[in-house]
């Protein structure tokens, strides 16, 4: 049986990346050593660490006022250090879309000299759609503005980035980063986890802004943005082999022609799966149109039984991860850059099937 | 040519464990799935992280009443969670033995409400040798006694774990964890980086009593022990394939015949390579004899051109990263649990040949 792993992350991973780590475990370019064993300080490794830096930085048109930070910690940890970095003493402003924008929330809130505030929420409809920033809306005298570009669990994405003045926006987008063709001169921060798009998890890439550097210490070093960029990402051994692997899915993409080619890759997956959704008699998707997400799609049947049903007909048929998160339920494709159009072509044929056997019940 | 790898960490790896990892790539256990692209949430990978711990219990012979983390940030993190979780309006003492140590005592210091106590030093002999600590030394009221067990830059070691009352010891372990027969119980937090004994970097282990779960939250909940605890590791994704890795080397650790008995192996090769050292008329070991580490073997010729004429003989000769830390010069041997004793066999070889070219100059 052939598998399709709509994982939310850690996710799929290309399998020529897969197997080129398979080739070179044991020994990397004739060095008879496993990248896992190389001294992060050693001139080979050196090699790859930079290499990994200056793809993403072509692959993303990254400009040479931002640093490229490979750290730890997941975007969990960026909850916390951004406003430790950038907001003690300050306003900043948060949009909240769903699960992972407030938990950035909550962790804001949770540091005693930052004033954070909500400027937008969409918890007036449960989360479906991209409430609306217009300029007025972001004081300017704020530290950021921070927005989640892509909510995982939500399934809402960002179709076009808010004009904030002169307010850096900082953003999570750790499950839309290099899947869409969003500027990088639009924002002061990107930050993401890497288990969805990139790589494995435990590296978190941090895109950052020379100017937003913080001026004063963080009383913890490894907290620290000035000193992770002084250091470039060595300030301690950074998680290695996660670097390795993300260069090689940066390779991966570079071959299938970059972001816009992924990007049209994606959409054309995503499209294929919300036509059947909306013309399904049984499956609907509970998020706006235009704010709908290209990386993950939440669905459902309205009905707990049947979502249940389906999911182990689904989960029997190969498809796995398919459950919904346990907050929403139902049914989430996690559609990433890796994922293939044959596994949603799959899905769609359980849904027909599943529908047909529902019909008149 | 053999090639071995003397790296200080990342360092070298059981060729047993890479080459399990090297077939499991793209197929674990029949899933066709990496475990890269494993749902942490899912119960294929918590077989997993579930098995890493218990494995690691065993090993160690870790109590009920304590927790074991698997987090990411390294050692240095730890230097900043443990006086922030721990010590916040509190004393905290510590022993100064070297470059990590007194990175330990730096992030102690940052913090504002943290009042550090350094009770030892042997900066008085270039950190040569470790400080003896007695009970009557260690302020009881003092929320931990902080040690490193083994300065991986300077190459000393407690031999024995003080008695420090009823003040906890925290250890930085990264060096010589699973490398030596200490008792857990002696403890109230072990931490160590993976990347010397454990596995690949990126996966930091903590160790820590029950009753040292923080009672105050902490303003970030990524570095709140209590909030790590009671989520099993799992607040938020974790370094997946880290600990797998890790999982590997604790299979083949026990099937070595566990820590007594990688421990006899340390010795031997440790001891083969210090007779060598102290014969030489051209080698010596600075070290304190009664301190000297097993897993991190510093030695000098006192001529700087020498030891570069060495550094290089030795790389011509497959030794890799035997160059002593850019703070100390000379050279550095790193003998974790999976270095060969063909491979210090070898240095030796060559040091006797380089000995006997310098014989009378």
């Amino acid at each position: 049986m052939t598998v399709y792993n709509f994982s939310a992350g850690p996710a799929i991973l290309p399998k020529e990346v897969l197997q080129k780590a398979q080739e070179e475990m044991l020994n990397y370019h004739g060095s008879e050593l496993s990248v896992m064993e190389m001294s992060h300080r050693s001139s080979l490794y050196d090699g790859i660490i930079k290499e990994a830096e200056s793809r993403l930085r072509q692959l993303m048109d990254i400009p040479d006022n931002y640093h490229v930070l490979f750290l730890q910690g997941g975007a969990s940890l960026q909850f916390s250090m951004i406003p430790l970095n950038l907001a003690r003493g300050k306003k900043a402003l948060y949009v909240n879309t769903g699960a992972w924008a407030k938990k950035a929330i909550q962790a804001a809130q949770a540091i005693e000299d930052v004033e954070v505030e909500v400027i937008a929420s969409s918890a007036d409809q449960n989360f479906n759609y991209v409430p609306k920033i217009t300029p007025d809306m972001v004081d300017q005298d704020a530290a950021y503005l921070h927005i989640t570009t892509n909510e995982t669990i939500g399934g809402i994405a960002f179709q076009e980035i808010p004009d904030a003045g002169k307010v850096p926006i900082v953003a999570d987008m750790s499950s839309n980063i290099l899947s869409n063709d969003y500027k990088v001169t639009d924002f002061g921060i990107i930050y993401a986890g890497a288990q969805k798009n990139i790589g494995p998890s435990g590296l978190t890439v941090v895109i950052i802004r020379d100017d937003l550097l913080n001026d004063e210490p963080i009383f913890a070093p490894m907290l620290d943005f000035r000193i992770q960029a002084e250091n470039d990402s060595m300030y301690n051994t950074p998680a290695t082999y996660a670097i390795y692997i993300s260069k090689l899915v940066f390779e991966w993409l570079e071959n299938l022609g970059g972001v816009s080619a992924v990007l049209a890759a994606n959409k054309e997956k995503a499209q294929l799966l919300y036509d059947a959704i909306d013309a399904s008699s049984v499956f609907s998707s509970p998020i706006a149109k235009e704010d709908r997400s290209i990386n993950n799609i939440p669905f459902v049947t309205g009905n707990d039984e049947w979502d249940k049903e389906f999911n182990k007909f689904a989960q029997d048929n190969g498809m796995l991860n398919l459950k919904g998160h346990r907050s929403v339920g139902g049914m989430r494709a996690s559609l990433y850059n890796a994922f293939p159009k044959e596994g949603v072509e799959a899905l769609i044929t359980l849904m027909h099937q599943f529908e047909e056997e529902k019909a008149g019940k």
